[in-house]
């Protein structure tokens, strides 16, 4: 494809980017195919001829789109945000059309500088201190597994340099909580450390957040038990239920034990852009890496995962290639970003970072972010004030997490019931929320915060659970009378 | 920023980026900037107020643009081709305005099910049988350790699930040659197996090719010395000399030893587009998983990695996740993509292969990967006939490795001659090229195959180098004198 080409092929596709975002609010908000459907609408075998972009978008409007579960939609309140901002959106544009290679310094001194400058921008916007130094990763799950990594390296004296992990004499220990992200146990299989050497400590029942007391317990039965404890992970905004491990106590325990503390702020990251939020990671500067995703909730698209460190000679020590074909005589003044991951080539991702605090600007961030809190405390409010319906944890951030308890609904039937209105409302396709399993039972996350969405929709949605819950207890209660 | 607002910042970056890529000629090839100076261009502190797409474009122009090295200009020869085809651009731009979320099958089935259809098509187009099943990572090193992995728990009996790597008795060990690419190496560390558990098999002088029988002796000797082989990591297009590991005889020893096999063909699987070229990979079948970089020679932009295995169950048992928030009632009939990797979170990054694929077709493709295989061929035999110049190693597809060698000088002085002429060529902006070293002596590669680089170029290179050179020798033998 041609230059002149591609500018008529790409004019045509920014319209159709800017009419699907205008026009999204008309779409149901779940994907409304069944399993193979897409793929049976799609040819077996690869195309012969050239096609013509007129033909890839129709392909896009007919097969795609109905494909897609609208996360951009203002009535989409499942998992977390996940916006996509359209400022953000030009920044990756522009780093698709410069098609550059991030292997080294070298390669691309702009991807280099402008990711550690963008990087730097947001520590400044989040509060931390000069002592973090950041770089971007794909998701959490990879910085998870990172700092598992340095971790592991730091608890064994670099036994990857030696005779690996199988070397060491004992085992090594990782702790966080039950109510941690699945990639904590992930990161755990697959840095080696084993199931059995995964302690999920105890949390407070109604906060789920850790207790510091049964880390402190848990650790020191373990050093008389001769085990190694190596790292602890603390949630700042569980995926569940948005809890918060108390950061400062963990990170007293931690610095006393020597022993490295990560801290995934996944999500509620966007939230320290605000500094009435900060203190929900009271004591963060003790901890020896963070990770936080700007492709959540602030927006900034997908992938773009936030990883800081303060002690980066570590980081490099543990990641560092140094392969011949990429020395160079600057190496030693320069970053070079792949001994801060695990994939050797990047992208050019702090573009979309770039752009977006940049054509957006910080303060209609940190506004939005406000709105959204204010919505949740709305709804929060809403939902109590409500007979039959309960708020079950603290709304700490965006995320309520509610249930309808009508009176004689308990047990097995309390959970069919909670997933049969859930499931309704999902199917409609007029707002999709998601259900998560607490202590055997189910709830629903209302996760307020797409770009677009107002208080307008927060009313509709309380609208249409209140109608499809009460009707379902009806249907429910005579079906299992 | 609104959706007019985009679409008006996005015509223009779209114009931006058309004129840009009509324009690369006529810039400097490399980089010219020193360490920091980009850096020192941007302002220290995040901005306060939004700024206009003009001002967004102006510093693309001015401090960006300047600070890249132009890897699509037709000039440069250095690394490997990476390839960002404008056909494939626009698939990764719907991806960016689409802002879907891969977490999960119902998160967006089209993302899945396009990324089922798109690596099975490149299935086919490499000619590999349909016992393999694909995704798309984010580079070959994450691949290779995905595979490495993979290796270990196989070996391990799912150590993973229970007391780790620390419990399992004998001592793992993989096993790859000097030529193999540094994220081997840096994927065993990270793997846990330590690097006195990789083995790097004595390779043939020439080919730089594992010997077979070397690896089976140093398999033999393990198990005698109660070691347990457990990886095998074979080069198909190496990154220092483009050297092929011999899969076929490899996989007969790793088959009879219950061995993991992975085949890293991160270059050299852009070839297997072409029939012609498939007896390089010859046995490939009896591998147990390849990774290969559409993000290179053929084009579909960064990042863009094939990670194909033949048991997808043990794929998903080592590297599964079930979080109650992201299960449906589909599970069982859909693939979850974030059980084939390590991320839990994906862009659609398949539309930049179905974009690539419709738009330009496999036949243009093709022919382009053959008109870089003949430009090689004739760039090799220029070298061949002119006195004082070396092919060094076979040229088995695109890649050439070549040294000048005027009589008197040798060892470091060659060396020094050698980095001096690259350097000046490097410096000079007119072309790339990327020394390497092999065995203590630094050779050039000359690795053709960016999409607009024609034979005219590759003359035009040629030209240059002979003029460097011979200058570099007069002034270096008057210096040295």
């Amino acid at each position: 494809m041609t230059p002149e080409e591609f500018r008529d092929a790409g004019h045509r596709l920014i319209d159709w980017i800017a009419d699907y975002r205008i026009n999204i609010e008309q779409m149901p908000v779940r994907a409304q195919v069944s399993p193979g459907e897409i793929k049976n609408r799609l040819p077996e075998s690869p195309p012969e001829a050239p096609e013509t972009i007129d033909r890839l978008l129709q392909d896009l409007d007919e097969i795609v789109l109905p494909g897609i579960t609208q996360v951009q939609h203002p009535m989409h309140f499942g998992w977390f945000p996940s916006n996509a901002s359209l400022a953000s959106v030009l920044g990756d544009i522009a780093s698709s059309g410069l098609g550059t290679l991030g292997i080294s310094w070298e390669s691309c001194p702009a991807l280099t500088e402008v990711e550690q400058v963008v990087c730097d921008w947001m520590r400044q916007l989040t509060g931390l201190s000069e002592q973090w130094k950041g770089t971007i990763h794909d998701t959490a799950s990879t910085a998870c597994l990172t700092a598992l990594l340095l971790a592991r390296e730091q608890a064994s004296g670099y036994s990857q340099n030696e005779g690996g992990l199988q070397s060491v004499p004992r085992p090594l220990v990782v702790y966080t909580t039950e109510e941690a992200h699945s990639s904590v146990t992930k990161a755990t299989l697959l840095a080696g450390f084993g199931k059995q050497n995964l302690r999920l400590v105890e949390h407070e029942p109604t906060t789920r957040a850790m207790l510091p007391d049964a880390l402190k317990n848990s650790i020191e039965q373990d050093i008389a038990d001769d085990y190694q404890p190596a790292a602890v992970v603390a949630s700042v905004g569980s995926t569940g239920v948005t809890a918060f491990d108390p950061v400062a106590r963990i990170a007293e325990i931690t610095s006393q034990h020597k022993i490295w503390l990560h801290v995934d702020a996944a999500m509620a990251g966007s939230a320290m852009l605000l500094p009435e939020c900060r203190h929900l990671w009271e004591g963060i500067e003790a901890a020896d890496s963070i990770s936080w995703n700007p492709h959540k909730w602030m927006g900034t698209i997908l992938d773009c995962a936030l990883f800081y460190v303060k002690d980066s000679a570590h980081l490099i020590r543990v990641m560092s290639t140094n392969p011949s074909y990429l020395r160079s005589s600057v190496d030693r003044e320069v970053t070079q970003y792949r001994d801060w991951g695990i994939p050797l080539g990047r992208r050019f991702r702090a573009l979309k970072l770039w752009f977006h605090l940049r054509l957006d600007g910080p303060d209609a961030i940190r506004e939005r972010l406000r709105r959204d809190l204010d919505n949740a405390r709305w709804f929060a409010a809403e939902v109590e004030k409500t007979p039959d319906w309960r708020v079950l944890t603290p709304v700490n951030l965006q995320t309520v997490c509610i249930r309808h308890e009508p009176a004689g609904v308990e047990g097995e039937m309390l959970n069919a019931h909670t997933l049969a209105w859930v499931s309704e409302i999902n199917q409609s396709g007029k707002a999709f929320i998601s259900p998560a399993k607490i202590d055997g039972c189910w709830l629903v996350r209302v996760s307020i915060g797409v770009e677009t969405c107002d208080r307008e929709h927060v009313q509709c949605l309380w609208e249409l659970i209140k109608s499809t819950a009460s009707a379902g207890t009806d249907g429910f209660l005579m079906t299992n009378a």
